[in-house]
């Protein structure tokens, strides 16, 4: 069984990398884009027992840092 | 208007990230998990007036290295 975990950064929270990328489509000529965030996307193969509870702690634990980052849990 | 894209490893390509983070949730006690693939999630917000073709373009020349990643356009 799939599930892809979603992990972005809170807003508020500066993404230095999204700043970076943004900056970048400009110097090669990309315009009209305002702004860029970068997340990660995480896809856990895994046995069919495995609960959605268990999957919220890897998250909690793990995956992501929830200080600064949200996760959103998408069964494949 | 905001787009996502998702970029993901082709499959066969080693990846050390994923690795790292499967097995670390292995030495975190969480069992049933097969394999972990690490990606990114870069969500553009921009002007309506920008086309699948000049995101498809920004992918191609800077958000994927399409020799050993895939993306997939999300208009959200």
């Amino acid at each position: 069984m799939k599930t892809r975990v979603y992990v972005t950064l809170k807003g508020g929270v500066l993404d230095p990398q999204g700043k970076a990328i943004h900056h970048a489509l400009g110097s090669l000529g990309f315009s009209g884009v305002n702004d860029v965030r970068a997340g990660k996307l995480i896809e856990l193969d895994h046995d069919d027992g495995v609960s959605d509870a268990e999957i919220e702690a890897m998250c909690k634990k793990l995956l992501a840092n929830t200080v600064i980052e949200n996760f959103r849990i998408e069964r494949a």
